[in-house]
């Protein structure tokens, strides 16, 4: 290692030097700021220490809402307000799973419900499991096989898909559909496999779609869990289980997103939001999902303030309320700016954890995604390796009806779904330098897109 | 993300599919068996539990050496062996850093001592101490100023260098020879902030570098304890500290490198080399540094043999001692290899963590470099993003006089710094994906090599 720092002290003093490009120098500036302040980072630890567990619906999410609504005040942004919506929600109480063994002996499996379980009964239900490596075996099993049981979905995620993401998407139709599908032919019940990357004790909930006739107790265990149980049902197919699940619902939900500006100097009427979701599974602390997103969205704002850029069209940060059960908030936003009738003039959100960047993906027309390309080079040095058609966000997917250009900012996924949705998603997973090195590229790129417009 | 997922499962099937070129598709079969296997992992966790600290002449490294003999042999590789080489070491017993406040009171300063410190009088030394940015400040201050006390080096590690280890290089002349310089002022002892990238309060240690006749008592402090003891200075400039350190030399050391082969079917004289050091700061389980080198190079022999992969050249794992401190065993194995007649076919280093792969540094004339760099296409789809010019690697770099091309396994170097050379660098810091898909990279590369040559 010590024969390649010379070369890396040669290359870096040529980056420093790297100087006759004004906006090279200017984002040098912006990277030297974000990446020796500890505001976001800060943020980010009260963030999930105040308000884990921030469901829309909850009082952590309003305390969530206040602590950064109180930061941009303090920050003296411009305009500074919640836009209320009204929504349904759903709060888990308590959850567990037991295998019951002969002679009343339990074992407990580390569990929690998925959004929007059913109750059960205050007694659970005790039942024999099935278990099934996906959707497709539900059919084959039939309602015979099916009624009355607990259906268990133990497909894994697999290891070997490079992009944890494709992982993930390969895997997390047993979750979203397995328990309203496992209803159709009578289950009693359904647990799923977490869907995560990692073999560890923690269970990674996440939202099941229930049509609403149809909806049962169903919950996500452990990887861990979810080996010993299917271990149980090999040694002993009769085995029975016992879930519990105490949920309620919430029909009516008066709740927010936040939505703070630094005014254009120009353009005011074209605003450039940045966002991430301010809520997360009643579980979790979601530092990664999607607290880093908040905070790094909240970072830019900082930034543009203390490095007094006069910018063109508005700066605006959008902390959307309800990504994770039922996409409330970034419909209601997109309702909000719609029927003002000012269009926002892009968004890009980020709602990817505080990894190493890797790029930013687009989804707006070619000319929109060639213009944001060409500001990649300015961007090499500080890792964005891609700036290139792709999705955007959820949050801001409803803005797409409008003929807003959407922008994700995508990072390394190789960790993502080792917190996703769980209990450790905590604070000291998030890396200072890679939270701080994200806020940078996304300060960046909205400051050249303020600078140069995308048309 | 959810939008993100459909494109993702469809990229994922391209590369699934993408499998025409007969390379591309046993790529895929490595890879395969390098993410789903537990081999590298497990040999991690126990290699860091059974023998931390394992620096050269600790009983440590010798319980360290016998256990990946013993997995080498398990694994049924063709020939192991211990390549034994006499050198010297040192040890460290004990140490403290306390600042003395009036009244008796002591604040104590985490702390760990740097090789190769000498030791303080049993009850310490007492002294005033003087804060320095640099080496060029001693100069500045002169002996008499600088006489009689600790001089404390603080210029931290620089934020906002992109990448770590630049601004390692950029720090880290503190600490190599600080102590020595501050030594030719008639300096007492020194302290020098932990060249680290994370604000805690772990010491991160290092190896010192001393004239024969020059050497005083040196210790790193944490990174909270600098910023402490810098306050206190600004508050009382005469507050003095009493360091402590009790340490050894060892003059003479009996010790080893460890070498495993899978001989090569066509061409056994041709070996290729890949390694890691076996040895760790005595104050560190050396979890990402080195460990993870180390038992990522065996998996390649174990790659090899369960894919049952036809090597035409030697496939040889070398375990070096004494990285850390001497580079002894770098050394040692050139001479061995030297003096046989065998010069290695080429030699691989893995020594920069077990961190998201980006891709390879060679040594070598270009036209090595650009046979190498012939297979970048192949390994993209895995994260490797170059294989160019560079650094080899401290233990390979012996090599070079013999005219073996030289190889560095590079990685994101984000978090590297948190860890290095302190007591942080755990186990539970090892991310299973991104040590495998390290382990998948270097069997690739290697299995290309061994197919295709460097000529």
């Amino acid at each position: 290692m010590k024969k390649t720092l010379t070369l890396l002290a040669f290359l870096s003093l040529l980056l420093n030097g790297f100087s006759q490009n004004p906006d090279s120098v200017f984002i040098k500036t912006i990277f030297d700021n974000a990446l020796t302040s500890r505001v976001a980072y800060h943020n980010l630890e009260i963030l999930t220490n105040i308000a884990p567990g921030r469901l829309v619906g909850s009082e952590e999410s309003i305390v969530a809402l206040k602590f950064l609504e109180k930061y941009f005040k303090d920050l003296g942004a411009d305009t500074v307000y919640l836009q209320e919506f009204k929504t349904h929600s759903w709060a888990c109480d308590s959850s567990s799973v037991s295998i019951l063994k002969k002679k009343s002996r339990e074992i407990h499996l580390t569990c929690d419900a998925l959004g929007t379980s059913l109750s059960t009964p205050p007694s659970g239900i005790e039942a024999e499991v099935i278990e099934v490596q996906g959707l497709a075996d539900l059919e084959k099993l039939g309602t015979e096989k099916i009624a009355g049981k607990i259906v268990f979905f133990n497909r894994p995620m697999k290891d070997t898909f490079i992009n944890t993401f494709a992982a993930y998407g390969d895997a997390v139709d047993q979750r979203a559909h397995g328990p309203a599908e496992a209803a159709k032919y009578g289950a009693a019940g359904a647990i799923v496999r977490s869907v995560t990357t990692s073999l560890d004790d923690y269970p990674h909930t996440g939202s099941s779609r229930f049509p609403e006739d149809v909806r049962i107790p169903a919950l996500a265990i452990s990887t861990i869990a979810a080996n010993l149980l299917s271990q149980e049902l090999k040694d002993n197919p009769k085995t029975k289980i016992r879930i519990f699940v105490k949920s309620h619902d919430l029909p009516e939900v008066t709740t927010y997103n936040l939505v703070a500006e630094i005014r254009g100097k120009v353009k005011p009427d074209e605003a450039i939001i940045v966002g991430g979701h301010i809520d997360s599974w009643f579980n979790s602390p979601g530092a990664h999902d999607d607290g880093a997103g908040c905070v790094m969205s909240c970072d830019v704002l900082r930034i543009f303030k203390e490095l007094n850029i006069q910018n063109i069209r508005t700066i605006r940060a959008v902390m959307f309320m309800d990504e994770e059960m039922f996409q409330a908030g970034g419909k209601a936003y997109a309702d909000f700016v719609g029927q003002s009738g000012k269009r926002p003039y892009l968004a890009l959100e980020v709602d990817e954890g505080a990894f190493t960047p890797e790029g930013f993906s687009v989804d707006a027309p070619d000319s929109v995604v060639n213009k944001l390309h060409a500001f990649k080079s300015l961007l090499e040095p500080y890792g964005i390796k891609y700036i290139r058609k792709g999705g955007g966000g959820v949050d801001i997917y409803p803005l797409k009806n409008l003929g807003v250009p959407l922008v994700a900012y995508v990072t390394d996924p190789q960790r993502y779904f080792d917190m996703h949705h769980s209990g450790n998603d905590t604070f000291d997973k998030i890396n200072y330098r890679e939270l701080n090195l994200g806020t940078g590229c996304v300060t960046t790129l909205i400051y050249l897109i303020d600078k140069y417009g995308v048309e």
